[in-house]
């Protein structure tokens, strides 16, 4: 297993260069700007030098025509610059010792052109030489709020504990903005495209070292040392938990790979064994991800595949038991002691006290609420709870304040049972209902209750988190 | 086959009595008040006879103590007594000659007790004496808005040309709220439970026979009489399309069918090969369904399997390529000529002109957009276009106006690109965005244009459609 390298300066670079900025006004596609107003957003402490051929002064800092008339040291260099221009400025950047650069540049081995490809190799080989370290190229870099960083100024400033590397820079981008409604922040997110010299296994090896990083997250297409990464995945993911989504799974997306990253996307099939073998915890959708890392934040690891599904009516209770068992996960019946004493309460028709439970009518007695969780709680056929809830029934029901009054309850329920509870609020396309349920999920996250948007996302998360449990208990 | 029974006087009945009203204010649970705020909400234009044991007056209605007091015919009356009066009662209906009951009671053969079934089959035996056919019992029964019929006053009023029958009161009820936020809206439904007499191929052939309703869909759990229903499917399929989803495919749903209606869910396997002999369209959750019903209606049927991804970058190029080509679709290379036509104006680096297309920068520019979509017309090795958008690109970039500007181009590429377009228009959890996404949807669809929430949903619809255009080509 190869060592973590020493990114501390990419992440928390003092002084960066922007080569490749422009004077024009507002967004200008592929300019060094964005990273200039990213720093700005992050409060970058270091110094900013933008490089440009003619102008003065960029956005109020002081320009240079090339990077060799930068005075003082620069530990980054950020590339913004046509692919015909990388080779002078690497030269530039050699002679100024400096440690690492960042290509958002494009047009390499991923055209499928040669004479492309030649640039990159030349590329790689220059850093070598001078000790430089490169992220990409073809790729939009690094986003590190503590260290100051972004790719551009609608990142969020508030810092989290999740580590990224992905080589896409748009689900990276998505990654954060959709995790930031869902209360999930990062420390480190770093798009790192062809990976031409710093490969996934250095970011990975890095971030399982890092404090400050709890849970790690990977969007990749290929790999060249394949062997490197899972030999540190299967060390690093019993640890901290390693969640990673593979693009190009199938013929026509390992195709689209070439073209984005140049990557060879390999066997999906070897690619899954090697995950399972490595206590990577696999997803394969931006949902899946997000939600996923949501549990992994917010849950206990569940001791078993069965579960209590509680909701809806009962259509909803045959549909959700049918997503539930296909997503690997059981709906048993509950135990003869749990069904003899829901039967006390709960009256036999037009209700089912099996499993799953149809009888959400009769929870609107708190007595009974109160009764199904201190049996499910006991009950040993049960090792987590599926409640699916249509916010609007609340809301209806009993207004805001019983909306409220159901947020306190679940913020209690959730440490009180000791048994994993995935709480899915529906909304069915009402906006004023959605709206309402990202408000709520802002409370319900911070007291570490994860919710998720259907039951279908849910169970495949429970399912995923099942595996690893049984990983990290085998190893 | 079987032939369509008359249930003309079903729908739309000219007299309704309610047995089981109730004086109580507001909402009571299982009473009959919901019928009558239905009919009133559904502006019902015959005679309301609410049935009480004491009251005068329900609801401004004059009440009757019993259906033998009221005076002239009744075309339906509906049940909302305890299962031990039902056998009473529908004596009572019997002497009155009634055509249609309908049961919201519950507490027959889904308990799973002997003496309840026993109930259950003599009232079919009573019913069947007196020529009166029975809707459930264990079921929220009929929406009509035509009819003036629906089991509460939030269904819409507003009358459209779906036909469902639904073994779910809560998967009906989805259906529509679901169906109305996209624009879809209902003929008639029929919630019809436990299918003592009624079965779902009698609702299914009269369905087929009714002039007003252009797509069928049903929610079903087990069918008692499978060949009568397969028999009518087959028939039917190719003239309307026919789309259903079943509930107990798995160990536990199959399971949980017996306690909520009775049904013995049967091989899922036996069930999807009779399925695709039938020509139905098979669907799997709410979403599916209702996405799946919004193509069915506005899209024309697909041609191929392949399509042209168009959105996001290099990594939602790569990852919904994958989506596609899992659910069964193709993501060729354009034609050699469209390449050669699009290098012409579109950049190598950075951008991709093959197939997942990562220009989406490029089609700021009017010119842009318009060739593409001439060599996607044009294009033989493309069936279909999606076209996957994040609503907040183009709202940031060029606010309500520039939507507005987007939405008009849609609305009339849609008919002269004369190949089906996917626009999946993602918000990824904005609340604002959401609710911007729900008004520019309402204009599209009035413009025959689907819209879809996420991309594995639509690819997962296309390959439905495609099954059934095949199947429809060999029928």
């Amino acid at each position: 297993m190869t060592s973590a390298p020493d990114l501390h300066n990419l992440f928390y670079p003092r002084s960066i260069a922007v080569v490749g900025s422009s004077t024009k006004r507002g967004f200008v596609w592929s300019s060094g700007n964005a990273y200039i107003n990213g720093c700005i957003k992050q409060s970058f402490h270091g110094k900013i030098f933008p490089v440009h051929p003619s102008a003065d002064y960029i956005l109020g800092y002081k320009c240079y025509r090339t990077i060799r008339d930068i005075r003082g040291d620069i530990d980054l260099v950020i590339f913004c610059v046509p692919a015909s221009a990388v080779l002078d400025v690497m030269d530039a950047c050699a002679e100024k010792k400096v440690k690492f650069v960042h290509l958002l540049t494009a047009g390499f081995t991923e055209t499928g052109r040669a004479s492309d490809a030649e640039v990159e190799k030349k590329l790689v080989e220059k850093a070598r030489m001078a000790g430089i370290r490169i992220v990409g190229p073809n790729c939009m870099g690094l986003y590190c709020p503590e260290g100051g960083l972004s790719w551009n100024s609608e990142m969020p400033d508030k810092i989290g504990k999740i580590g990224m590397f992905s080589q896409s820079g748009q689900l990276a981008t998505m990654s954060v903005a959709s995790g930031a409604s869902e209360g999930l922040f990062f420390s480190k997110v770093v798009s790192f495209g062809n990976a031409s010299d710093l490969k996934a296994h250095d970011y990975l090896n890095y971030m399982a070292e890092d404090p400050k990083i709890e849970i790690i997250v990977a969007y990749l297409e290929g790999l060249t040392e394949g062997r490197a990464f899972f030999d540190a995945a299967k060390k690093i993911s019993a640890l901290k938990p390693l969640v990673v989504w593979k693009g190009g799974q199938t013929e026509g997306g390992a195709r689209a790979t070439q073209s984005h990253t140049a990557a060879m996307a390999g066997s999906f099939h070897v690619w899954q064994s090697m995950c399972r073998q490595a206590g990577i915890i696999p997803v394969n959708s931006m949902e899946e991800m997000i939600y996923t890392i949501s549990a992994v934040k917010r849950l206990s690891l569940p001791r078993g595949s069965n579960i209590a599904v509680l909701g809806g009516a009962g259509g909803g209770g045959v549909t959700m038991t049918d997503h539930a068992e296909k997503a690997g996960l059981h709906v048993p019946h509950l135990s003869e002691k749990s069904i003899a004493k829901l039967q006390e309460v709960i009256p036999l028709e037009g209700s089912s006290v099996r499993n799953p439970l149809d009888i959400l009518p009769h929870l609107r007695s708190r007595e009974n609420f109160q009764k199904l969780m201190e049996l499910l709680k006991e009950d040993p056929h049960i090792d987590a709870l599926f409640f699916a809830l249509h916010l609007g029934f609340i809301y209806r029901d009993a207004g805001r304040v019983g909306v409220n009054y159901f947020v306190r309850i679940m913020t209690k329920l959730q440490e009180w049972l000791e048994k994993p509870i995935y709480l899915i609020l529906e909304t069915f396309g009402d906006a004023q209902l959605f709206a309402l349920r990202r408000e709520v999920e802002e409370t319900l996250v911070a007291h570490k209750t994860a919710v998720f948007p259907s039951f279908e996302i849910a169970a495949g998360v429970m399912k995923r988190l099942l595996d690893y449990s049984e990983y990290k208990t085998m190893n």
